[in-house]
């Protein structure tokens, strides 16, 4: 490894899917790379919904990069958190050290945003995170807990209100799985209350649930949501959200669980690279993804912001994110050989999926469009297919066939009994004594 | 259910092996059940070790009480944590409620304790619950990236120095493990410092490991560990232990990774039951297990301190607070029915397995001495058979089978990011700037 220092070396931010298909395309390339996150592991967010509600462990679908990428010997791990970019001086500031590079790709993606109310975040909490699915999972499990400890009926009825904000693909999955923890997995556990007499209300201020969805998938998502129980109320803007619950429009609806799936912000680290960014914050990267005034700087994933040739937006979804750190790979390599032919970002869009619930999904395939049951097979085996490494996918095999079969989910146990990000009925105005 | 309030009502307060048997055991009887723990799962303690080193996920070993027990009539499952007994007024008040009982069922088992020095609780943590195993973990997989972000070399030794404190079972299984993960599964994945250099040292005061065991068995259970290159010190008295490490007698040993696997202490509920405590805090229950003065109030499990025919005490374990909820059960089925023979508690011993690492482990049974493949065998299969919940049972062999043949285990994720009590090394006094 003596001759390494001289290798042109490439920073990568980020191991989500856009920073580990980079990393993986540059395996064999004479660079040395250095690929931070502030977490030791890649998460495959897909099924992120699925830990947040008690289905799957957090291993399951996390993996720790250094055990992804150890075979790849031009590559160092790093665990930290980048602070700033000083482009002059290709440098970036970590909190514990500080590298400088030739390459530099930020693929730092993108986090819940409150639309300028983040008061809302301590009531409302979205989900981006393992930490953020822990957290709505103790909310979730806590909430039927407190309902049957409660006999005031309308603290139980708010303990038994849940309201999920946004009717995206992480909205409609969030609430149609809460329907069927409701009505299937629960029921026969309480003495007191009925957790069968949980409302699930699903708020989308939009027109229609799934807009990046043909609209009769809209409609017909809609309608598998209401036939596992869930209350749609699309055209509908909140308010307000506080202890006490939600405001939408004029009418407050008492809830003490609310989980937010309506926004995202890009990264922070977008602002500073010099360059325009859109309204959600997203850099606006030149055709091959490169910042226009920094060739040797690279934004890929959600981070983004890429035009199509038709005008509209490369989506924030995984498999544009796989092709953003794919394509870049192939820039640097082309590069390193010194060479420079313009070869522009072509997204292929590899259709869209949502899944609802047991047998419940929609899928869009250029002209092809499915619901219900074919649906859902079609997005069981993609996620299976695509999730990492080969023990995560019998597990989660294992675990779904299961659910299937007993409607039990396998990791409904609620840990940090001590932390405080749960508000507690007595921090709720509206508690009872 | 209007004749329920007539029926005699058991309280049973804790949800482990003592509590949860006690309750099974009562199924059909004609008494009103009510289980309170403070958490809403049971928990296979004997498996805890695996989740705290990374080689099972949390659901793997727990599950909900709930769900469980759901398909007993006569139950009823609360969250809520015991504040007080009053014996005279034959009542418990909870944090958010009251009950009274006719029968008493104290099961809360015991926590870890520090002889006094409750400071060393901060820098090495106890192994009780599975918050307490989710901070070993991302302690131990944090030193390992601080060693490899650190540049002095003395720094990075002590980020690679594990201690182990106690040379008991969960002592013995942690330090196997340690051995394990830095020789085996880590080698690989770093480039700067050398997982492989880690040291792990096993400090015990007494003269043996295992000190339950047979004196034959302690020294090949120490054989075993220090093949896996674990160094034993026994009759070595940990005299201090603070942010730059442990002393051992008079020998300061630099370690950032300390473990707590010494002692435990009993259920602090014990101390409200007027009865004598032995010198753990445990109470000193009468033959059939109840409280002398006190008749429909039994104390189990942990919390127990139960003499033997042969002046021993029955020890800690899993199989004697089954036995003893079982035992208790019977008690309340026979006395509901005015039968109050005296029928005084037998311990049976079903022998003791302790496991070192793959293919490491010692058990006696009776006379029989095993250890190596066939003690570890022995402990798989029992571990395994005895584990709650057949999807469970499935997903550990699948994952053992996994780590046996890849080296990988499959919860290497760190999480809650966030929370401030791991001590970061710029809290710690010896750090660099």
């Amino acid at each position: 490894m003596d001759d390494a220092p001289t290798l042109p070396h490439v920073v990568i931010l980020g191991g989500g899917f856009g920073g580990l298909t980079a990393a993986r395309g540059l395996a064999g390339a004479s660079v040395r790379i250095t690929l931070v996150d502030r977490r030791n592991h890649h998460l495959f967010q897909p099924l992120l919904y699925q830990v947040a509600t008690a289905g799957l462990s957090a291993p399951s679908i996390a993996a720790p990069l250094r055990q992804i990428l150890r075979r790849q010997d031009n590559l160092t791990v790093l665990l930290d958190e980048a602070l700033d970019v000083d482009l002059q001086e290709r440098r970036v500031r970590f909190a514990h050290e500080t590298l400088d590079y030739d390459f530099l790709v930020v693929a730092t993606g993108a986090t819940h945003a409150y639309f300028g109310h983040d008061a809302w975040a301590r009531w409302a909490p979205g989900l981006k995170t393992l930490d953020d699915a822990f957290a709505i999972r103790r909310r979730v499990l806590l909430a039927f807990e407190r309902a049957e400890r409660e006999n005031d009926p309308a603290e139980r009825r708010a303990w038994l209100n849940f309201v999920v904000v946004g009717g995206g693909p992480t909205g409609v999955e969030l609430a149609g799985t809460l329907a069927e923890i409701a009505r299937h997995t629960l029921p026969r556990e309480f003495r007191r209350s009925n957790p069968h007499s949980a409302r699930v209300v699903l708020v989308e201020a939009g027109p229609r649930l799934l807009a990046a969805f043909d609209p009769v998938l809209s409609a017909k998502a809609q309608r598998q949501l209401e036939r596992l129980g869930v209350e749609v109320r699309t055209g509908t803007a909140v308010t307000a959200i506080d202890g006490a619950g939600v405001c939408l429009g004029e009418a407050p609806l008492p809830a003490y669980t609310v989980l937010w799936a309506a926004g995202v912000a890009a990264s922070p680290l977008g602002r500073q690279l010099d360059t325009p960014l859109d309204r959600a914050g997203r850099v606006r990267v030149a055709a091959d993804l490169s910042l226009p005034a920094h060739p040797e700087v690279f934004v890929i994933g959600d981070l983004a912001c890429v035009e199509r040739a038709d005008g509209s937006l490369v989506p924030g979804v995984a498999p544009a994110a796989k092709q953003m750190g794919k394509h870049v790979a192939g820039r640097i390599r082309a590069r390193v050989d010194a060479d420079s032919t313009p070869a522009p970002f072509h997204y292929r869009d590899q259709g869209a999926l949502a899944t609802i619930g047991r047998m419940a999904a929609v899928a869009q395939f250029g002209r092809l469009r499915l619901s219900g049951p074919p649906a859902w097979w079609v997005w069981l085996v993609a996620h299976i297919y695509f999730l990492i490494g080969f023990r995560n996918r019998l597990v989660v095999l294992l675990d779904w066939a299961w659910a299937y079969w007993t409607y039990e989910r396998s990791a409904r146990i609620v840990t940090g009994a001590d932390a405080d990000d749960i508000p507690t009925a007595d921090e709720r105005p509206a508690d009872s004594p």
